[in-house]
């Protein structure tokens, strides 16, 4: 069979047709040219190191090669890029090439066994070491004498962080503290790298000194000998098993038996244990938000690069894909070509787009919040938590959902590892649970609304990003513009906080307590929280589009403005039912609304292939036979195919075993 | 650590509280005593015979050992089942015993090598085969002389059935067909057992005649050597690599060049091909409908089950799992009692009895139109056909959500694979794609809906399941009811069919043709077909269990009238905006209905553990640490974590190889 190398000619046409220019688009998501140039750098780097391209693709091995693939691959990873120079990046800029950049996972399919001493474990450090501890640790940390991670779960406990039940007692004879596990709930489960990579992990730990409670404090144990690599006395340590994805990150369980470690390994630089076992409380336990804040940032750029990845992957697939034949004697449509399909995935780069901004937007809070936090003004920290919340919350829950429909949208090769659809999954959903569970987070943004609910309703004035609760105008008629929209929108998130308000009043009235009343209250609390992540996600979208992309070219900003407008359009018929409940929206309008979602649809239709190639992720990095950039689908599914190891025999042994018994009539044996 | 064995406390005190009698709804779940019987005998026969149970968990093997370790299972399962009796139930008492029984999911996480041969291979031939085929060919298939498998989706088509490329061109001389995939789009794509297990296959093939075409036909060929299992000359075999689950299912691809076949290979029960090469072709194409609907009703019940047993995973792990700590000085309640984990589970335990309500109804219709085909008679089949398209559709498009939101439920442990989890839901969301993609089946549905609507419009009669179109009488006054949620999802479907008739009226106006109209308003049909489901989903579950119900204690109706009542007012407020524009649903109505689910929540709340009991799935099935019977939640997470091979050392020799050079400053090799 002739096999064709060259570039689909149904792909090649989109391309011709693209009606804006690609790299110009590139260079807006990622922030500038200057920054596209370094992020296209690091990836030729990484990527011209021998030896971290997968001969046999991972999936084919056992859980155990896998890991020990996955070691090696690290550590030449860590090696090759020992030094990396950024120095003509300033703060911003550095931000916004590590948020766009995704040349890790081209390497790791399924993560890094290192990645948790990258972040977590060397954040938290920098963070909350005094400077003694920082000159003694960072070092060792950045020569990778000492590999880390970070241990806040437990088996019995997660988000609730009071819960925690690993214990550390100060001994002030030997000045030692005394780490236990007192409970098999106690275990320490999830951290990345803690079962068989790390010889050193940061431990949160109930802290005791006098008998007395001194908090939730962090301790950095060394968990194993730098030497023999065996765990230390009085430290039991394994890997939790296998999981939906990071199967080869070693996710670990880790339990102390009177396990001592010396004083100085408690991170001081808020709280301090003095020798005599005098506790000295830090100033605010709120500035620990701050990791918590950044972390929930980034993984909106994360569900916007991984949704970009899925949706990049589904289209080039729709675009080659030709199914069925509506007219007779016409050839096959391409699969892009149906408006289902349409609407399948333009709302999928749209959304991309919206976190990118939203993203974005929060980093310059951030570092404001960050820079008032050094000066002692906790201010506006409350706000921002609240922000990050229901963002990392419905972020992840919507990418979630439109990482599948990409999938699905491409039928059952969609199913087949091979396209990487499901392990972007995979990773994508493993944000809905980590990092603070989604319901936890969308109750406490809930909790900030329906303070600053009664707050307007006494006239006091709120926070910027909820300021519009406080306009108690009605709208007198439905507007369809995004603009109209977004009004429509703040009238059902405010409609929604005043039905929490009037349903807690109504439980309170009825006898139950404060508490019992927000858990019967509670679905609608999500729900309100949600309603606000609307109001942020489609606002900022906007203001940060209408801030940014002026000085673009009048092609690229009428695509970025149909992008907006579909997302706008989308979610309006997606919540009909609050606005039908709290705007005078009427159903000529939303026959209107409907119509425009189809010709939006239309109008995407021609560049759709431009949009997804603008995202600019490299065949590496997509790692899927349905979404390279040349189109093949078919011919990469067969080679694909024919890597998997079962192909290397025309017979497997096990015809000879078992089934060639069977046929013959004869019994065969229980045991392999 | 002591270990407790006994049953968790707080599942002990959810039974003892428990308001119905458990067994007697699992009867009624299963359609009688006699079959719960039947069921559990099998269940026991299965599980008492030795080698069936993995010692190392099929997750921590390679791809190739998982297949070799399936072939064996399944070879052995055969052996032990080799003759099931069931003797005494009659056929719809069989057909129930099978619907319900889940016990090969037990031994087969990914499902088996051999499962296509006793389903679409067995059943094509059964039925499409003429007598003198099915004597020569049924004894070999009983006997497993013949392993087969049903080869129709290519790797370029799938639900378009027209577009199959494999062609079978018949040889008057030698009385041949001479098989070929002249591209590689034409090559057989996923076959479950084509790889490396069948030696048979059905092959459904674009046929030839005189050089003129004759339609798909299916043929039955020979594809390994019976003694030596090497590919028949002109036969290439491979598997396709692996997937998002059934890895162990051995799913292949299969390509012809030039392979000759006898002429009787050809399944001429409907057509045939004489010796001359004349075709004599079939009654009816439509005839290939009966098996088609057989199975999507068969999906009814998996869905039904799937979700069955991720309900009752989530559902006692909610029970034993405590957090958090609302009300200072108690204790940390049980995840249940928050009213957000309620609104996560309670509607799956619902659903689930919905779509067993449907299924049996859709059998007792199916067995009806049955015997109508047998006389000639097609009048119902076009409904029928309707009916199982929009329903397959619907259910598995919501079970993959419902089944998805059990697992985040149960936070970051519902993520591993030792929850059993994602594994079901890489099982349920594989039925999204397969036997027929959702979006096409809906559109199938949709042209019913669009005709019959046409129909009402002239005052013609219409198919039972969409009689409703026909009153055009307005709701005056809303009707919270189950009853009046009914009526209001009828009209929301008659509303939506006729928004899509006038809109294909507008495109056609505007110059379009029939089938751009169709297209530009297919987001509509779906949501049309969509809406139709909806009707039908609650209405049937309703009456059905009106109509069975009867006989059970008030206990028990009671807490199944409090489902169905849930899932109804659980649909009217996630479908509020169509209700708002099709009927004269109130705000005050809609405050009431949120009001109803919340205080349906908290009815339901005592008996949630017994509800998920009463579905009766063996802990050997659920497979599940958060699952099992006995709620030992942790203790299982634990000892399924020490399962890992990993875990058999405690340094791992990637310490030597590559994380103690790095710790020494020393570079590593490239390769393993």
């Amino acid at each position: 069979m002739v096999v064709s190398r060259k570039v689909n000619e149904d792909l090649q046409k989109e391309r011709d047709r693209c009606t804006f220019n690609v790299k110009e688009l590139t260079h807006f998501l990622d922030g500038g040219e200057k920054i596209t140039k370094y992020r296209k750098e690091l990836e030729n780097r990484v990527l011209n190191v021998k030896g971290l391209r997968d001969e046999v693709p991972e999936e084919y091995l056992s859980h155990k090669e896998r890991y020990e693939n996955a070691v090696r691959k690290a550590v030449i990873m860590h090696q090759a890029l020992g030094n990396l120079d950024e120095n003509n990046l300033n703060e911003q800029e550095k931000a916004r090439l590590g948020l766009r950049t995704t040349i890790s996972s081209a390497i790791f399919k399924d993560n890094s066994p290192l990645m948790l001493h990258y972040s977590m474990f060397t954040n938290v450090i920098t963070g909350q070491a005094d400077d003694e501890q920082l000159k003694y640790w960072l070092p060792k940390i950045r020569n990778m004498k000492v590999i880390g991670t970070y241990a806040q779960t437990e088996l019995g406990h997660g988000t609730f962080i009071r819960g925690l039940e690993t214990t550390a007692e100060y001994d002030p004879k030997t000045e030692e503290f005394v780490l236990n596990s007192p409970k098999l709930t106690a275990y320490k489960w999830w951290p990345g790298g803690l079962a068989h990579t790390a010889n050193h992990c940061v431990v949160m730990a109930h802290t005791y000194s006098r008998g007395k409670s001194c908090g939730i404090q962090p301790f950095i144990v060394q968990i194993r000998d730098l030497d023999t690599h065996m765990p230390m006395k009085g430290v039991k340590l394994g890997e939790i098993g296998a999981k939906l994805g990071f199967n080869t990150v070693n996710n670990g369980f880790l339990g102390f038996e009177n396990h001592r470690i010396p004083r100085d390994r408690m991170l001081m630089k808020y709280s301090q244990m003095k020798k005599d076992g005098t506790f000295v409380s830090g100033p605010s336990s709120k500035l620990v938000y701050g990791t918590m804040v950044y972390i929930r940032m980034t993984i909106l750029c994360l569900m916007g690069n991984c949704l970009g990845k899925a949706v990049t992957i589904a289209t080039r697939y729709a675009a080659v894909r030709r199914q069925s034949q509506p007219k007779p004697n016409e050839p096959e449509p391409q699969i892009l070509d149906y408006v289902t399909q349409q609407h399948k995935l333009f709302v999928s780069i749209a959304t991309s787009h919206a976190y990118y901004m939203n993203c974005y937007r929060l980093w310059t809070i951030y570092k404001k919040v960050n820079n008032e936090l050094a000066t002692g003004n906790l201010e506006n920290l409350a706000e921002l938590h609240a922000l990050s919340c229901c963002l990392k919350a419905t972020t992840t829950a919507d990418t979630s959902i439109l990482v599948e429909r990409c999938r699905t949208s491409c039928g059952g090769h969609g199913y087949m590892l091979s396209s990487n659809l499901p392990q972007t999954y995979a990773n994508v959903t493993a944000a809905y649970t980590y990092e603070g569970e989604n319901t936890v987070l969308h109750l406490q943004t809930a909790r900030a609304l329906m303070k600053a609910g009664t707050q307007v309703a006494s006239g006091q004035t709120v926070s910027p990003s909820m300021a519009y609760l406080a306009d108690r105008s009605k709208i007198t008629k439905w507007d369809n513009s995004v603009r109209g929209i977004i009004k429509g929108f703040e009238k059902v998130a405010a409609g929604r906080v005043e039905a929490c308000l009037y349903s807690m009043q109504r439980h309170i009235t009825d006898g139950k307590s404060q508490e019992d009343a927000w858990n019967l209250t509670s679905v609608q609390l999500v729900a309100a929280s949600e309603a606000h992540s609307r109001v942020i996600l489609l606002s900022v979208y906007k203001s940060e589009l209408e801030a940014t992309s002026f000085a673009l070219s009048g092609e690229t900003r009428t695509v970025l403005y149909q992008l907006l407008e579909l997302y706008a359009v989308y979610w309006a018929l997606e919540r009909l039912g609050d606005l039908l409940l709290y705007t005078p929206i009427t159903a000529a309008d939303v026959q209107e609304l409907q119509q425009r979602y189809e010709t939006l649809l239309g109008k995407i239709r021609p560049n759709a292939v431009g949009l997804v190639d603008a995202f600019d992720f490299r065949d590496e990095v997509l790692n899927s036979a349905l979404g390279a950039y040349d189109g093949r689908v078919y011919e990469r599914l067969m080679e694909e195919a024919l890597r998997s190891p079962l192909n290397a025999e025309p017979v497997n042994q096990s015809f000879h075993k078992y089934l060639k018994p069977l046929m013959q009539g004869k019994l065969v044996p229980h045991k392999l």
